[in-house]
């Protein structure tokens, strides 16, 4: 890991500092994914089921999830994982939930009538990755939303295991969660089935959920496809930034960056604080925790990326991070929420020295889907509106239409486009005859 | 224009009737893009003003509209204009304001705060084009909600004309819609001025606006470049579909099929209808109308690639219009409202025989930037929440934490995440340890 102290740097040494890593072989990538798309395109099923065969190593004959395996999953899932995804469900539900919005209709002048109504997308398709980890927090993250949106058909799509089962708690997880079908597959294959509808796999409009970047890179092949689908968000590797004061905890606080760390050897992990006696801490701490974590192989890159900054003050801290605009934004300082209002980029917010990133990664009720790479600059995290469409209305009257009609001639006018203003006087006009 | 019969349509036929224009040879556009970003980001603001010179024929020394110009322009527009458009404003605002979200707490579980706030995006960029014709309307659409929002930097960039000014109309309406900064630059050169910040224009986190082919390539290149911006939405050529029955009159749909149709060749104009007469009568009254409008090299194609479909009843006319997705539906039928609730992928959605399509263009208060080309299925029209993130955040007390923690634990250990685990328990033992 590297300390740093940002007043000594050159505002290059601090772009470098706070850079996130570059994307790979993206050429590369994309041309891997597009090949793959088109054989699902041009052979359905069968290079469905081979793709499983290669890349899972599961020989399946069928890839739909049937009611007898979700049921077989359930028996073999402790009755506490079960407990822990129901009330995971629950918050979710709950706090999702409460950011419907509801329709909305106003008279804007009289006579002119203007309404914004939501419809649920018809068909979504929600992937939960089980590349590193099975995830059946994902599943939750995903699912939960379509169901409260009321989105007829939710497809979930999972890779198969190589003796040919999904991960029973990502089964249950998704089935308690709402899904309408599951179905065993995994990678560009799954988003390509999802995209295009292919064999059993029925077609959707979006595609959402996390990935590696060859499911990353398929998402945008389809997004770009007018035949294909929507997509949530464009994704990077995960990342967490921390501000802290001499009131932080070194242990919780390396705690928390290591939770991040240890998604991917790419994940980004950033400390900034104005207590040099923290960063000593954190980096002791560090180094004392690390060492009994299971998942060395991506802690060994991720915590040599890790980042540990002195800054002067916190006001500066929270300029670094506005700039930054981190996926997840944890504050362990003495008055945390007095930071909010200035925040504006973050993807999430964890405020206080009990509330870890963990906690909203799988259960208080916020969505973990978030943006990453910077990209919480534009795109905020998942949540119902996208899963929903927003729709406008319009319903004038003929005295409302005698009223405004003048209006859109005059700019019809402006704009040369003469047939626009003819759609309103040839309605106008007979109005006037009519009434005199 | 073709008059077809539905039940006599084989699923070939009726795939062919409802398919939108192939979107032109899009590599070539795309790359004739890449080559445009490519000398702006290499060349700067030398490269704006010379390919300025060569593509608008202006040759300017600087692209920023002054304060003069603005009032220049203001002088020179018919009070009549600066009245309609003030008027619309008013009526854009009316309607985006009531659209506003509140942010959202609430208490999860005891000890478990969770909230949804709203955040201004910092910097967007307003495309207004100028090609066939200068659109003030599309400046209103962009800039209210940017406003409404408070996005602190609200940039307008609009193509300068051959004289070294730009369109008076786009520059008023910018301005009292509340643009920050307005540049005389369009096309390609101007979504990357806006995307990098280039020159004299400030770098923005997302893009808006209509525009051809090669706008379009642009927002899709700047858009999958994490360095560049997000976008509003894909686009494609405008289009309209109306669902009519014998209480239509047909002189009026067939004015608003030509309002549709005078936008450009490609242009999408559709005509369901259970009511053989109305066809009859539609067709006469197009070839009637379409004589004396202006834009006659637009029309020609776009006429001849019109559809009036006969459906055997009002029903199939709605499952029709589902599949199909128009931008913008306008039913002209005895009870408009009825079909309200089963429409679920129209852009906008105008009811009854006195609601043109152009008053929702210009001034009905709703906004007319709406997904064409099948996007509604996924997309909605833009609104005050693409101006905006959604931010969550999450307070817990110690005995919330005590409380949900151990469902964070169990969930962890099934996805195999044990730093994720421990970033919980390091708190949760030393809060025990404290009160035992």
């Amino acid at each position: 890991m590297q300390t740093l102290v940002w007043q000594n740097l050159t505002a290059v040494a601090r772009r470098t500092a706070l850079a996130r890593p570059a994307s790979g072989d993206a050429k590369q990538v994309r041309a891997a994914a597009q090949t793959i798309i088109d054989d699902v395109q041009r052979d359905g099923e069968p290079a469905l089921l081979s793709l499983t065969a290669r890349f899972d190593r599961a020989l399946l004959t069928s890839l739909l999830v049937t009611d007898q395996e979700i049921c077989a999953a359930r028996a073999v899932l402790p009755a506490s994982a079960t407990a822990a995804i129901e009330r995971a469900i629950g918050n979710v539900m709950r706090f999702h939930a409460a950011t419907a919005s509801a329709p909305i209709a106003l008279e804007v002048e009289p006579g002119v009538h203007c309404e914004r109504v939501l419809r649920p997308l018809q068909s979504v398709g929600l992937y939960v990755p089980a590349g590193s980890a099975p995830l059946p927090s994902s599943a939750i993250m995903l699912a939960v939303p379509a169901t409260l949106a009321g989105c007829p058909q939710r497809i979930v799509c999972t890779p198969a295991r190589a003796d040919g089962t999904a991960d029973p708690a990502v089964l249950v997880a998704a089935s308690l969660a709402g899904a309408t079908a599951i179905f065993k597959l995994g990678g560009v294959q799954a988003i390509a089935a999802m995209a295009y509808g292919i064999g059993p796999v029925p077609k959707v409009v979006k595609v959402f959920g996390p990935g590696n970047a060859w499911v990353t890179a398929a998402k945008q092949i389809v997004a770009a496809d007018p035949a294909g689908a929507a997509i949530d968000m464009p994704a990077g590797p995960s990342e967490v930034l921390i501000i802290a004061d001499e009131t932080a905890r070194a242990d919780w606080v390396a705690a928390d960056l290591l939770a991040q760390a240890e998604h991917d050897p790419l994940s980004q992990a950033v400390l900034l604080t104005d207590s040099a006696p923290l960063i000593d801490a954190t980096r002791a701490a560090l180094l004392t925790q690390v060492r009994s974590l299971s998942r060395q192989n991506v802690l060994r890159e991720s915590v040599a990326a890790m980042r540990l900054i002195l800054v002067p003050d916190l006001d500066t801290a929270l300029r670094i991070c506005e700039d930054y605009a981190p996926e997840h934004l944890i504050i362990e300082t003495r008055e945390p929420r007095r930071w909010l209002a200035s925040i504006t980029t973050a993807g999430s917010v964890f405020l206080g020295h009990h509330t870890p990133e963990s906690i909203g990664d799988y259960c208080s009720g916020t969505n973990h889907v978030l943006p990453t790479y910077g990209y919480a600059r534009a795109y905020s995290g998942l949540g119902l509106p996208d899963f929903q469409r927003r729709m406008t209305v319009q319903e004038l009257t003929p005295a409302g239409l005698q009223s405004l009609g003048p209006i859109a001639v005059t700019l019809a006018h402006l704009e040369g486009l003469d047939a626009h203003a003819r759609a309103v006087t040839i309605r106008a006009d007979n109005d006037q005859r009519g009434t005199s």
